[in-house]
């Protein structure tokens, strides 16, 4: 058993978002994303089985669906896709996210 | 791809731990319980692989990890264990949290 306060553990960067790895096993990863305003995760996909949930703690922004689609994000939504489909996230207000991915990659 | 807004999607009752079914894939279980103070997920374990994890939304209260052992958790703690291990919750004022469960169970 272990516990992370996602707060402390992770902070904010100038140069970009800032990554911070939680938990890494055979059944899942998990990592948290901090966004200051205007930065992005930017759309991508892998080619790969599998599926990611992205959860806002703190924050607005907007998820990257496509080229044009962007769809809002405020603290308590989740978001579900596969990890083959296209994704990325933008941040309006100092955003953080936390990022489950399994199986792992 | 879906967007589920965990705050409208679940409340709370007063029977008892209100549990929300986010997400069911071959791939992870997400689910969002709902505690009114005092209430909780009594100590138990599974026998199967895989590991959960728990992240509090909001509001506080105590991860139970045995008999006489609970650790205190706030808003943007997770805590990751062993689905085989002992776990539990118990809500110290309004608590929302999001369990996510690999492989599911």
């Amino acid at each position: 058993m272990k516990q992370i306060h996602l707060f402390q553990a992770n902070d904010f960067s100038e140069k970009g978002m800032k990554r911070f790895l939680v938990h890494d096993s055979p059944y899942f990863k998990i990592l948290n994303f901090n966004f200051l305003p205007g930065q992005s995760l930017p759309l991508h996909a892998h080619d790969v089985e599998g599926q990611v949930s992205l959860l806002i703690l703190e924050g607005e922004g907007e998820y990257l669906a496509g080229e044009e689609q962007t769809i809002p994000v405020a603290p308590g939504d989740i978001v579900i896709c596969d990890i083959a489909e296209p994704h990325g996230l933008r941040a309006r207000s100092s955003m953080r996210v936390l990022v489950t991915i399994a199986p792992p990659i």
